[in-house]
């Protein structure tokens, strides 16, 4: 029998992260609307950045979306030049995804412009709730990571 | 100018609100995979039961999709019974859409399944790391709305 209490914090954490996460979402949409860049374009970005040389198969599993879309994706970010397909040096039928330095530079431009965003938000705490925030949110990555 | 730690803990906390946001999501993605409802068909539910007789236009807005996305998707959602179109009393020419019983029951299993996997994560923090998290959240999701 679980207890209550502990049910109890579970439901509101569920609700708050689910809620945040939304906001950051919808924030992030409100900042990338200023760039010549779209939510999805985005996040292949990220994506890319973190893992260079990914396959288009292998993007369109990380980005949860159908291959038919990403190829369209990052059809117009190539056009875009954010970012260039390589030929496999090994397997020249594979083609592998970098971010160009044009690609580097937008995304350098969208997190500054996030993190001034955030500034602005976070001012209103005080620096012991700020390394609370940033603890928490730590311990919660790392166990659901 | 402002202060070098300050700004080192915004872009950590940035990084940590994305990280997690997208952690999030794909954990909701994986729990919904046991479930006959697509992430944007879930997203949509959990608008329509916050905001009941939204307009199909509103509902657009609200997803951040393209209309004639929504108009497959909400379709979709009318065959498989998880919501319904309503003429408006006032002007017959507005729809309204609202979910069904059955909506709010595949609503509800879903949110059960996120809070039972939650649980066994959260399990694992301390009591004090638990109210810390969610005022945590809760202070961040106040400051951001």
């Amino acid at each position: 029998m679980p207890d209550p209490a502990f049910s109890e914090q579970v439901a509101t954490i569920e609700e708050l992260l689910r809620l945040v996460s939304r906001l950051v979402r919808r924030r992030g949409r409100e900042i990338l609307s200023h760039f010549d860049i779209t939510p999805p374009q985005f996040d292949a970005l990220l994506i890319l950045v973190d893992n260079p040389g990914l396959t288009m198969s292998e993007l369109c599993q990380r980005m949860y979306l159908a291959c038919s879309t990403v190829t369209d994706l990052t059809d117009r970010m190539e056009r875009s030049q954010l970012l260039e397909r390589v030929r496999d040096e090994e397997d020249r039928r594979v083609t592998r995804l970098y971010v160009t330095p044009h690609g580097l530079e937008v995304r350098e431009a969208v997190l500054q412009a996030r993190r001034r965003y955030l500034a602005g938000v976070l001012i209103q705490l005080g620096g012991g709730e700020l390394a609370e925030l940033a603890r928490s949110l730590q311990r919660v990555y790392d166990l659901m990571a």
